[in-house]
């Protein structure tokens, strides 16, 4: 069964909006076992369109569209897809025009024609109502294909979605499933993993495949069946990932496909540990990874963003002598600024960074992408010199990741 | 002069990864007068990969591609233009194999033959060298067209597209002549905006177009002309941006496309001014935010992640008694926040937010998305409550909008 996505609108393609869109409902269709096959992004012309449509058609089963179904002159999604499925007249859709009566009167809002007219739809479409914007949700027929048109705004898309699409397609079609799984690595390159686990990979059946996923400081290994979701392959796949972090213990993080800090904040809410950080290079990128979930606070207290001298002194009562002598980047202050943060903020672990970003600061003997990075409980101080690049972004990703790695090690020897 | 751009990887087609490069390449091309007509994302695999080349080019003149480039059995890129282009063989590209030597070098990692193997090309493309990584970024050319694939990692894409794809393509193609202004508003909305200056856009002469840029909290307004950029146009547009900022007095930030918070750092560097934080639901994007930029440290002191009750009071010497009749968020709380990072931080100017960032956290008195927001100098502090949606990610995003608009206020009352 395969899937293509559509994105119809030029402010994709003159890249004021990044497609977001389509990983979502990528993601979506994978959990229910849809290939998608191609993600394609076309501007607001007839026949770009058209010429899309008829490409999908060609290669997929089920081609999911968004965008372009606003008020405005150059939304002309519905009256191309209109032209593509030889329509005959437009329609009004009640539920849909009770839907944008209910909008407009909730805002107190005049309605216009041009808002009546978004309930108009062609007359061999089924609608899949909308509750939550102006748009209606078309759903076409051809032979056994279906084309199904949403809104471009994420959330009204995702409701359609989960609440109207994934059903549908659910109950319309047999499902051939599709089964992942993935391991998360951190602190290694691609190439130096792929040489570790060769024997493993080579000794693959053909129907499970691996892949390298890798970001900056971090590598996930996804392996997956794409024939069969039973009871066997999912075994078959567990002993090979089994296999593969026998192979890499210093390397591998989780058996899951998340990121590395919600695997700390588990780990560390499961044995009812707390946080806290001092950063320096990091300027507060540790912090905003760590607070972008939810129910964080259960572990993480806060710390301190300590750009300047005085701060470091002031919230981690770093000497300024040990300042003064070894400067801000050096094993001497990043252990007292760690054990700053544990003592200072009350908690059970800290992290600590102190690095030169770049593009300025560095020197001969400390070049931009020296970063110095400690983590401790009381018992315990673990502190590693890096050597990054040249480049400020990447070495401040660089850190987040380091930093977040060393702590799990540093957990992974005291909890189970 | 059109163009598209195709990114090949599983990743994207199983929604593990957003494409974000896409729109970055979008965005680089648009600035010197080349339209995306498509951005296609295919996944590993070879017939798919062929049929997508096809079609690019039938429709465009550059065809750009990112990903599929690494060192492991999946990357098929490199081997599939090969088999397009009709090579012959794969030969060692010595410039690209010395840049791998020298990465592996510097890490101290053994070299591997499948290293050795990222600096093998296809005979009949030019090589444009990636200084900074093992993949190589290769040209080919049929008749007028031209195909260039670059790696996927952002980065070195961003590198290559700036120092070696974009200079070529400009000096082989004869492009439109582009004219863009930008200005930079915040907090006002699209529709409210075209309101207030729709006088303004109805008197554009029809060589110059008006485009609204909008994301959470702050809209771009960008006068472009596409036919010509002497200094006649360059001279017009700006009497338009004029007209537009007299217009708009409250909500202008900067005549030119930069984040918002460059234009405070910028402001800030020129009057000797300094600055901290005191962040608890914003959790570290504030500080984030700032310290992407280099040269921030001239201005910003740094600060506290104050997550916890306990941090609020140690950090920033909340009085705990407010904190339990008032509750985190509140009016009182953030007060003595601000106050709290002024003076204990040293700084002439500091923000603090605190609020509801959600999922949960909600009462009935305070939803989710209630945040309070306060920005002060010496003399003067300025509160304000803010009630945003339920997603955390956006109310997060939203208020380091509204803090970093509050403070640009607050300054411009203060320096010229």
């Amino acid at each position: 069964m395969q899937a293509e996505i559509i994105t119809i609108g030029d402010e994709i393609l003159i890249g004021q909006i990044v497609d977001s869109n389509s990983a979502w409902m990528a993601t979506e269709l994978n959990k229910i076992g849809i290939n998608v096959k191609q993600i394609t992004s076309v501007s607001d012309n007839e026949n770009h369109i058209l010429e899309a449509f008829k490409e999908a058609e060609s290669r997929a089963d089920i081609i999911l569209i968004t965008g372009g179904l606003g008020p405005t002159k150059d939304d002309i999604t519905k009256k191309t897809m209109a032209k593509y499925f030889g329509s005959k007249e437009m329609v009004i859709d009640e539920p849909t025009l009770e839907v944008v009566k209910k909008i407009f009167a909730k805002y107190k809002a005049p309605l216009l024609d041009v808002n009546i007219d978004q309930a108009r739809v062609p007359d061999n479409c089924e609608v899949l109502l909308n509750e939550q914007g102006t748009a209606p949700c078309m759903l076409f027929r051809k032979g056994a294909k279906i084309f199904i048109s949403m809104p471009g705004v994420p959330y009204e898309m995702m409701n359609l979605m989960s609440t109207k699409v994934i059903p549908l397609i659910k109950k319309e079609y047999e499902l051939p499933a599709i089964y992942h799984q993935t391991i998360l690595t951190a602190g290694v390159g691609e190439s130096f993993l792929a040489e570790e686990i060769k024997d493993i990979e080579e000794a693959l059946p053909p129907y499970i495949k691996l892949a390298y996923l890798p970001k900056l400081g971090s590598v996930r290994l996804r392996l997956s069946s794409t024939s069969h979701a039973d009871e066997n392959i999912k075994k078959e796949i567990n002993g090979f990932i089994n296999q593969i972090i026998d192979k890499i213990p210093k390397y591998w993080v989780a058996k899951e496909d998340i990121p590395i800090e919600k695997v700390i904040l588990n780990l560390m809410m499961e044995n009812n540990l707390t946080l806290s950080v001092a950063e320096s290079c990091t300027g507060g990128s540790i912090s905003q990874a760590i607070t972008q979930h939810a129910g964080c606070s259960a572990v993480f207290a806060g710390g301190g963003i300590v750009y300047s001298y005085e701060l470091k002194t002031k919230l981690l009562g770093v000497n300024p002598k040990t300042l003064a002598d070894f400067g801000a980047v050096s094993e001497e202050t990043i252990k007292e600024m760690v054990k700053g943060a544990l003592n200072n903020f009350s908690t059970d672990y800290a992290i600590a960074v102190s690095g030169i970003a770049g593009p300025d600061g560095g020197t001969e003997d400390k070049p931009v992408g020296t970063v110095w990075i400690a983590v401790a409980n009381k018992d315990k101080t673990v502190t590693k010199k890096f050597s990054f690049g040249n480049k400020r972004t990447q070495n401040i990703e660089r850190s987040v990741m380091a930093a977040f790695n060393l702590l799990f090690r540093l957990l992974k020897e005291n909890v189970v």
